[in-house]
């Protein structure tokens, strides 16, 4: 099976490298026979070519595999490649959040098939997880670790008893981070996947309006506060079902320290997933990284080599997104007055606990969306305002 | 698709339950057309029936889901539906153990498909995890925590400091573990499932021979001297390929208490893999029980009702077993005197250290092999001696 891949960025070359060294029947069955790069680059392969036409335009091209990440070119990219009859594999998680839906009628109405196990956890098969539970459950819940550099950030604080910056800088000597690291610490690289995997998850088109609370306030101290508790932070994505509502949401959960997501180490990712006979399963595994993100992709490529059957993708259902009906408990951290934090919160709030000169506040029984409205009134004032939300039994 | 189901125990009612109330379009294709009881057996279900050559002669039937357990007549019948052109579909670990070369071998003269994601980790999509992985990369290593009983009695003991046999009652009280405990506590209910899993792994057929040591002797005092070191005892199967020798072994391991393993609550069950490209995955969910099992059942018959291309399954490698090259390093706890001890062990034997009026050995750089014959050899005089392997790093 001949494929292009367009770009040749990191996936790009792991995708190049595994499939150029090929240790099984599957991989040796797939020739990358175009590497497209933009007019202008130097093409130091042989493979490499900057007219995407000339890819549309070879019959024997059967897979367009988009690895240029961000909208444009690549969403018209996929569209073209769709409607010239080939199918398509992205790790793009950006294009495929915003545009899955015409991605998909576009494949449909071509015959073809266009897949993006890599744009959610990296190389842990999360997508056809997913797939696989609703082939029989409802989805109830699910939520996850979706973020390896936030993991790693969180996890050496944890373990070290590090300063946040500190941590940051390494992460970003190690190439874990990126020069502005707001996509990852303020949660908002999580929420493509959260509204791709929400998509699936509930045969709908999941909106991305849900409220994003990430960890740049995060301190020492909180860390060192939680761990005297026996608990660890972790920041989480999470979409949840009950009756026919649906809410969705990122931020910083705290779980006891013996239970599976505190025990998360490093960049490492895991998502949850509940169904209704199932139960809930969990899938560990590598979030990002050259080869392990490839490998997702390539598996996509053998799906298509084995012409499996097309999973029937069903956006048609009606139903309701609200972040304002479940409730749950925070705690906060802020060094605004209490009668602030008060009229704010008004009777949510619980107790208050000094530690090292810091205020936590119990803040009892909210919804998400207030929670959040709530930290951004005080970061008016504070800007330094940390957020966490409890986790007890289940989530 | 018209299925027969074979049994009626617990796994077979699960499997009733789920296709009598579909909630997918998947599961609502799927009929249970017969369920094969016993002769002399009551038929309290109008699809009980127990003629197997009627199942066999009825074209209609499609699928045959083998639930009897144990060696016969499931052997037989299993040959019989694959030669009447039939798909199965097994959860049972032991048939499928013995006979997995001649089921697919059999199933492969006659068009049809063997499947029995269900034998190992339950719920868990395991064995299609190994497949998967399988399709890209090599697997260098596979272990986990595949009984769930035994993981009961652990995680209790641990949180609850509680002994040992007090747990056990409680877990057969709840029917996690049988009238007769032993398949569960001496770790051979988890033999089947290492040597399905090794033979899928590395493409060969898996013998049954590998070093066993189960959980029988380990007590609330040993669980409280790893507490104390920040480790948890689990009871793992492993494989591990290095060049080309293989090495399966069963047996107690302390891992970190802040490990993934370690974190694996109550009966729950957590199978690691490790590819070359695509890093660990590590898989989550029950183990056992009526409805995840079922589902992993069903699974495999939506595969087939999806038309998925059969899985190539390949057990020519050569490969050589062998359970006394690879060194690592244990603890065990015996009340016989140091020199019975360093007979045994000889210059393996490293620290002694007292707990609680009980004597822990560290026994170094030693084969499996020799350390579970080792322990044999202090069982004539001492049955109490409990072993564990010391989790380092990478298993």
């Amino acid at each position: 099976m001949k494929i292009a891949v367009l770009g040749y960025g990191t996936i790009g070359r792991g995708v190049y490298e595994i499939l150029s060294n090929p240790v099984t029947d599957y991989t040796k069955k797939i020739q990358v026979s175009y590497i497209w790069i933009r007019k202008g680059k130097e093409k130091a392969l042989p493979e490499m070519c900057d007219d995407f036409n000339i890819i549309l335009q070879d019959k024997e091209v059967e897979v367009v595999v988009e690895l240029l990440g961000g909208i444009e070119p690549a969403h018209t990219m996929i569209l073209e490649a769709l409607r010239a009859g080939k199918h398509v594999v992205t790790a793009n998680k950006k294009v495929t959040a915003q545009y899955l839906k015409e991605f998909l009628e576009v494949a449909k109405e071509h015959h073809v098939q266009f897949l993006f196990e890599a744009t959610t956890g990296g190389g842990i098969p999360w997508v056809r997880a997913v797939e696989k539970v609703k082939r029989i459950d409802e989805v109830s819940d699910f939520h996850g670790i979706f973020n390896g550099t936030t993991n790693y950030i969180l996890d050496r604080m944890y373990k070290e008893g590090a300063e946040f910056d500190d941590v940051l800088k390494d992460a970003q000597q190690l190439g874990y981070a990126e020069h502005d690291p707001s996509a990852d610490i303020d949660g908002l690289d999580i929420g493509d996947k959260l509204q791709i995997t929400a998509s699936l998850a509930f045969d709908c088109i999941a909106p991305n309006d849900f409220p994003i609370f990430g960890i740049r306030t995060i301190t020492k101290n909180d860390i060192s506060f939680f761990k005297n508790r026996g608990q660890v932070v972790k920041l989480i994505a999470q979409a949840k079902r009950s009756n026919n509502i649906l809410s969705c949401c990122i931020e910083p959960v705290v779980f006891s320290k013996d239970s599976m997501e505190a025990s998360v180490p490093n960049n490492f990712n895991l998502g949850s997933i509940t169904g209704t006979t199932i139960g809930e399963l969990k899938f560990y595994g590598q979030g990002a990284g050259m080869l392990p993100t490839a490998n997702a992709v390539i598996q996509d490529i053998i799906d298509l080599l084995e012409e499996k059957n097309e999973t029937a993708f069903d956006f048609s259902k009606e139903v309701e997104f609200c972040y304002d009906k479940i409730m749950k408990d925070y705690i906060i951290r802020t060094s605004l007055p209490e009668e602030k934090v008060r009229e704010v919160f008004g009777e949510n709030v619980g107790e208050r606990e000094e530690y090292l000169g810091n205020y936590y506040y119990e803040i009892l029984t909210i919804s998400t969306k207030r929670l959040h409205d709530g930290i951004q009134q005080l970061q008016v004032y504070d800007k330094t305002v940390f957020g966490a939300r409890i986790h007890v039994g289940t989530l």
